[in-house]
Order: structure tokens, then sequence, then C-alpha cells
């Protein structure tokens, strides 16, 4: 079914309408907005995910940049009104270059109008897809035993099944990934596991994996985009399947890791939507750096702080974490996922993921 | 079929065995190739792409280093025999993890084991996908009127039509685009499109210009893997194809363009196979700038030296590019694809494109 979009137009109106009333009770116009600072974090213990808290910004025409961030503000509600009208979408980068007809509102760099979509979701409580905004990156891939049904380009109803009717590649997961867009018709699988590197899901692929282990496999691309951690969520959560995330063994993979299981900060507001609170980390462990003799890099200055912080992260307190943490500071190494290839091509599938899966009671007899 | 690697494992055995017989006939061991340098760099006419000239570089036991190299290539030529044997294929990153199971040869970064890869190709005359070896990055994605038969993982054929059986995202490109992977069964085209951004690939997909415009239109991701400029090549072989280049408007977008017409230096021994020398340059040109008075920024003081080190590229030489890249110099300014959206998100598709498309005498009525 096509997406109603009347409720995004309502709330997008509401904006133009503050303002307008704002103006006509010759009151100088502002906006409130939660402050999207580490500060302002707080745990949702119902939700299970880091929202923001109380503290608000405003945008008031007090000052002249706030008038013109007003005037901005007002220019891309139009516009993303026209863009539904139309059935249109655009990339945050062209978002950016359409101001250049905005004359003195016009962005002067694209951060600047990004942190405005955002502001726009905190408050609308709208997702940046409901304003048909996307970023650049092209979506991750997937591989196992589960039917997408995609609406394409031309209104038609695609049916894709992720072994059968994709090539070794696998399926690549679109901006849109909201049930106006796609749908789930059935998974047969264990679990969802989520690999942080394409060498690494290209090798569980060709060693077949996902079949011999009714895994379903997803490239997370480093970093994950949004769309990838809310294809895995709706995944999950419609299909009762946990969610493994399977690392390269350094902070910045702890992060992807928190990324997926608490949400980021900078998307706070919709953390309900992204974060995965069940997900689990696989590995690898610093303690795997030992038990399995990998090979290793040693740490870096931004390495050790990055890892130091984590430990005061308050996502990071539970004690496998504390533990980890402290282990790698005091090996001073990092390791990679495909440093497994020590013991050749076929080791991560035969030996090491066979074993992190029985440890976590994960491996179907 | 399957590919028939026989000839592949004669030449590699032929490295093992020049090296056996250096040592029966108590010589010191040493293998020769052409050098890998812009230096050795020569226009071969009659297949109108650059190769490696006549230098030649020598491998030998003389020195320790020279050793360690030949006991290296004897190891991975071993690796190599093993996959093709065993059916496996291994990214580039594996391939320098193995090397840990070497003992005194293994690699001590990663670029070395990469580039004596690229050594064995030129040695043998093979690509290093008969070598079953692959890098990281994920292909490219392919949007147009064309039918795709690839033989997947379990050794069946699957059609895949690249409008009628994709999402939105598209045909992802295999690392192996070779005859025994994939095949091309049917086209109907005027063109293929090599596009630089995904969010301008997303744009002509959302705008339906492939069907509009009979284009088949391909991401390249920056500069484009050799996968994506091989399967261009034997698309626009097989199918009586034009390809035209559409990216940014900097001197590492001519890079990229240079790169799919020409091919690029290290590639240098299999340009033939990569290279597609009727390629031609679409835009955005330093002239677009003007002429559609885009929005820019500065060139910074890289992008000016990249320029005039292009002026002096024996790849530069017409006067189409003299005269754009002096006209930018003068400008000091460059620009990108989507900074066309300045004009509408459809200006690109409907003003622009069929406006370029009319000159080169591309537009069909």
């Amino acid at each position: 079914m096509a997406k109603d979009y009347s409720g995004v137009i309502v709330k997008i109106d509401a904006i133009a309408e503050k303002i307008y009333d704002d103006l006509q009770q010759t009151n100088i116009p502002f906006l409130q907005l939660s402050t999207r600072t580490k500060a302002n974090i707080k745990f949702d213990e119902k939700l299970n995910v880091w929202k923001y808290g109380k503290n608000t910004t405003e945008r008031s025409a007090k000052s002249l940049d706030g008038a013109y961030m007003l005037l901005r503000t007002m220019y891309m509600v139009d516009f993303v009104k026209d863009m539904i009208n139309a059935n249109k979408s655009s990339t945050l980068r062209e978002m950016y270059y359409i101001s250049e007809g905005w004359d003195l509102a016009k962005f002067s760099s694209q951060p600047e109008s990004d942190s405005l979509a955002e502001d726009l979701e905190v408050i609308t409580h709208c997702m940046r897809e409901d304003f048909k905004l996307r970023p650049e990156e092209d979506g991750a891939r997937v591989i196992g035993n589960v039917t997408i049904e995609e609406i394409t380009r031309n209104k038609t109803k695609k049916k894709i099944h992720c072994q059968d009717d994709v090539g070794d590649s696998g399926y690549t997961i679109p901006y849109n990934v909201e049930p106006e867009k796609i749908t789930f018709k059935g998974a047969d699988a264990d679990y969802i596991m989520a690999i942080e590197t394409g060498g690494m899901f290209d090798r569980l692929v060709e060693n077949e994996f996902d079949t011999s282990h009714r895994a379903i496999l997803v490239h997370l691309k480093g970093q994950p985009a949004r769309s990838t951690r809310r294809f895995m969520k709706r995944l999950s959560e419609e299909h009762k399947l946990p969610v493994l995330v399977f690392t390269d063994c350094d902070p910045w993979s702890y992060r992807i890791f928190a990324s997926v299981a608490y949400g980021a900060i900078k998307t706070a507001h919709i953390s309900e939507y992204l974060a995965i609170p069940e997900a689990q980390y696989l590995g690898v462990t610093p303690s795997d750096i030992e038990n399995y003799d990998l090979p290793t890099d040693k740490l870096t200055k931004e390495d050790i702080s990055a890892l130091k912080s984590e430990l005061s992260d308050p996502r990071f307190q539970e004690s496998f974490w504390k533990n980890e943490i402290k282990l790698q500071l005091s090996l001073g190494k990092k390791s990679e996922q495909q440093a497994l290839a020590k013991y050749g091509l076929d080791y991560v599938t035969d030996a090491y993921l066979p074993e992190k899966l029985t440890e976590m009671g994960m491996m179907k007899k």
C-alpha cells in the first residue's frame, strides 16, 4: 500500500502555523527542541534504549542567525511538502544544493542542512524518511533464507528471496525500509548475523554459512546506515530472530555494536525505531586474541583513548565489556575478523563461529 | 560452464619450474618482470590503450630481501593452486593473513602482498581473478534494460533483468564478471551511462531516466573497481553500446574518466581487458560551470597541482581536455554533479542531460 503522508504533513504544517501565530501576536517567533548532546542522553528503562532528556534549546528570531535559521526551516518544510506531493525524494546533498535557490536563507555548508533535517525530526517526531530525505551511501547487503516484498519504482510488488533470487552479492537494502516500501514474507533462520566487513561477509557466503547454519547474513559496511539498523530491527522483531554482531576487535567496532544495540547519540530521538537492545556481541573479543592467538596490531593513541572513554560510557557498563576493554588495554593490541584466515579460509566457519555460537547457546545441534 | 583453469595452473607452475631449474643448475634464482612505473608506460597504437614498455626489473636471490620475495612467490602460487583446486577464492586481505603461516616468508604489510599478486599477473599475463584473489570493496550497481545470467554459488544459472528483477538499488556487479560467471542475455538500450556518485545514480533511477532515455545506468562508486570497468567493457563490446561518463567537475573525476577510457598505471598490463578507449566524457565540465551557472567551491592547492599534472599527462592531450583544464584553472573553481539540484530535482534529467546528449549526438529523437 502507498504510505499515507497526511500525518507528516499535519506535523510540518504545525511548524509553519506556530511561526505564523507568533508573528500574528507580534511575539518574536521561536521553535523549541531537545538539546542533542551527550549530556542530554538518558536511558529509557521502558523502551530499553537511550533517549533525549528534558533539556531543550530555543531557535528564536531574537538574533539574526536565529531568524535565518527559522527562515531556512520554513523553506525546508515547504520543500519537503512539495516532495511528498510529487512523490519524490532527495539526497541530503541535493537538499543542500536546493537551498541555493533560497537567496539569503541558503545554507553555507551541508552539515548545516543535515542538522536542520535532524532538528525537524526532533520537533515533529517523524523520521527523515518521512520527509523523503535520504543519505548518499548505498545500502548494506543481505543473504539468507528470507523473502522480501519490495514495492519498486513502477509501483509493482516484487518478491525477492535473499538466496534464490539474488546474485552472490545478495539483496541490497534500499534507503527506505518502512512497510510501505518493503515487507517480510517469511524467514526461516535461527538468527541474524550482522558482519562489519565485506571480506568476512563474502567469506561466510562463499562457505555457505547461511545455509549450513540457518543464518541471515547482513553486511554492516562499517558504521551501519539507519536503513540497515531499521531493517534488522524489523526483521528481528517480526520474526523473533536474535541479532548477533560480528566485528573487528577494536574500540571503533564496539561503537558499531553500541549503535546497533543501544542507538547513537545523534539519532537518540528515534532510538526506539533503530536500536535492538537484545543484540548480542559475538566477537572478535580481546579474549579471542589470546584464546585463538590471532595476528594483531598495536593499539594507537586514538585506540587507547577511545577504549578509555568507552569504560566511562554508560552503554558499556556491563562486566562483560568492562573486563574485555580492560583486557585489551593491558594487551595493548587489536585484531581483525579476517585475521582468522591465519588458520586457513575455512577456519572461521568450521571452528571459530561454531565455538562462539556454542558459548552463546546459539548452536542448534 | 565452469571455467577451465588448467591454463592458469600451467603458467603458475612454470614460475616454480623456473626457480627449480635455476637451483638445479646452481644459478642464483631470479624472476624478471616489467617495471610498473609511469616512466615505463607506452601507448599501444594497435590496442589503443596504455601498456608497459620494455623496461624490466629482476627479483633475484642475490639479496636476502630478494630471496624472501622469491620464497613468498612460491608460497603464493602454491596457495593459489590450492584455491583453484578447492574452487575457493580469497580477499587480498585474507591472502595477507594467510601468510602468517609462512614463518619467515610472511608479509610485513598488505601492500606487499597486494603488489606481489600484481607481479604474478605481470609475469603470467593472467588476471587476479584467475588466481581467485579479489578486493574488499563490493561491486557497483546497475539499472537498465539488460538481462544478466549469473552462475550462483550453488552452480545454478540465474537470469536477472536489471529493471524487472531487482529492487530500486539495482543489480550489484560481482567481483568476477568473466564469462564463466556472468553472460549478457540481451540488452536493449542506446548507451551505458557511468555515473560517479550514488546520489546522482539514484536521482536518474527515481526520475526513470533509464526507461525514458533507453540508458543502462552504472554507479561507478568513485574510482571504479576492476570488475565495474570490465563489466562495462564487455557489455559495450558485446552489445555495441557507447559508454558515457558523468562525474563531478574536478581533477579527481577526470582521473576516473581516464581510468575508464585509457586504463590506470598500476593495471597497465591488463589495459586491454579493462580500458574502453571509445568512452566519452559527458560532464560536468568547467564550461558547464559557466554555461549553467553552477554552485562551486574554490580549487584547493591539491586540486590545482592535480590539474597541472593532468596538462602534462599523455592521456589528456586532446584539445578538449587542454581547453577545459585551462578554463578550470582560470576559473579557480570546481563543482559537483548534484549541484544541478540548484534548479530543482528534475533539472538534470529534463534539461541538462538532454542538452549534453544532443551536443554529443547521442539524443535519439
